[in-house]
């Protein structure tokens, strides 16, 4: 079943904060990483990711590692409704490709909704690099 | 604009920790309270809440309560894994109205997902209190 398994160190996630992958990168501490999601689901789609734990999901995460990634989970939500002025603001965290994950390293989305817009498809459309370049220096500006 | 305001003492959750309203609990420490979602999306759908805290949402949560939800969430995902055997496992925080939040008083729900099973709507049918009573006693015998 989906929600246990080996952790693969090959995943997205894992390349990117070994730099073999590239990213748009928003925030970066000694322990957490916020990118921009490549297939955003709404303009100013944020992941944040644990740049040491090799926890799959929310099962298998350390009590610490959890805990840093909610601070900065936390702190992106701040920083993007300063920085966007979103109506709202959706935290999502997919555990087995049945909840919708598609990267096996533990990640939280955080996605700013508007008023009557609804959301994109997760993993629909690639976005151009320089656009997420601009929501992210946006939001740079406001942590 | 929604996300941010006056917390309101009357909400739903806050009401429901004073024991002015029924709940199903599944769970309580001193600081957290884990419930049956009266309107589930899912079978087994639980919410995650802070008794002290008096925060809307993400963004004006302390961080003490914060990492103290997180923990339960984290408790009540494995006990729910263990308990129901879902193929997958949703974690969603909604902020503000435009993001789905219907209660101003933080919460996390933890939705088991099942191959090929859609969401129901979230708010969409009241379940039957024995139902959840039900759902309730198998997670809490694999806490």
């Amino acid at each position: 079943m989906s929600l246990t398994g080996a952790y693969d160190d090959d995943n997205v996630f894992a390349r990117i904060v070994r730099g073999e992958l590239p990213s748009v990168k928003v925030f970066e501490d000694d322990v957490t990483l916020a990118i921009m999601d490549a297939f955003p689901q709404a303009e100013g789609h944020v992941l944040v990711i644990h740049k040491a734990s090799k926890a799959r999901n929310l099962l298998d995460v350390e009590p610490q590692a959890l805990s840093e990634l909610t601070a900065t989970v936390q702190r992106m939500a701040r920083a993007m409704t300063a920085a966007l002025d979103p109506d709202g603001l959706l935290l999502t965290q997919f555990n087995g490709a049945p909840a919708g994950q598609t990267v096996f390293h533990l990640h939280f989305h955080l996605i700013p909704r508007r008023e009557g817009e609804a959301l994109a498809r997760h993993g629909g459309g690639m976005a151009p690099a320089d656009q997420l370049q601009a929501v992210a220096a946006k939001i740079r500006a406001a942590l």
